[in-house]
């Protein structure tokens, strides 16, 4: 695996809305885009900076795992994604190397990315996302 | 304020030389520089991913700050820093927007940077860190 650059940084914020607008106003960034992540039970909002993001979530559910994130840790920074050409290649390659896999296959994620996570017990404690425009195998 | 871009991204570690080996044989990323900051009691490696850096810091002081964080939370994220071209002015228009400052003015960081943090509880939960190549007035 050889991640091209950093694809955004996830924070997790109790508001969206309220979060939004301290980025804007205090870092002067825009907001580009807000949308809802069904299947991780978010709303995310995204700003560009260099050739990364910031990706803003919110939980839509008290019981979703940003809530439960918030709940232990405070806000803060939740993920960290990491841009791969071949995602399904840099799962196997994750897994080869002994990493735990939170997601052994791509599943869709915002911006319509195919994603996936490596667990933080065998990332040094940073939950890492990995993320491409596609699942095609190469 | 407008950064223009996430300089680096700072990881707590517990073992600096075990990380490096993490991010250069599952990454794929290559450690190009070891440093001591005296001023923060870390030891830091650094790795180029993009337009933005990975910096690991191990404490070389169990009372230093990243060993308290450690401590509390487990390795994980410490940081994030932007890049900014006027880190005086920065740290007034922070200021000027409410946000309390860690360093009211810029000291001297890894790789010959000026750098200064804001504090968490004002920035949603991030340890927030502005830095740039001078602290020249503009």
């Amino acid at each position: 695996m050889k991640p091209s650059h950093i694809e955004h940084i996830g924070l997790a914020v109790r508001n969206l809305e309220e979060s939004i607008r301290y980025w804007e106003d205090v870092f002067g960034l825009q907001c580009y885009r807000v949308e809802e992540v069904a299947d991780q039970k978010v709303r995310t909002a995204f700003f560009k900076i260099g050739d990364t993001k910031i990706e803003l979530l919110e939980s839509m559910d008290a019981e979703g795992p940003v809530a439960r994130f918030i709940e232990k840790k405070g806000e803060g920074v939740h993920h960290i994604a990491f841009a791969v050409d071949n995602i399904n290649k840099a799962l196997r390659d994750a897994e080869e190397k002994g990493i735990d896999l939170i997601d052994a296959a791509p599943r869709p994620g915002a911006e319509g990315l195919q994603i996936a996570f490596l667990h933080p017990k065998s990332t040094h404690g940073v939950l890492t996302e990995l993320c491409s425009k596609s699942a095609d195998e190469k």
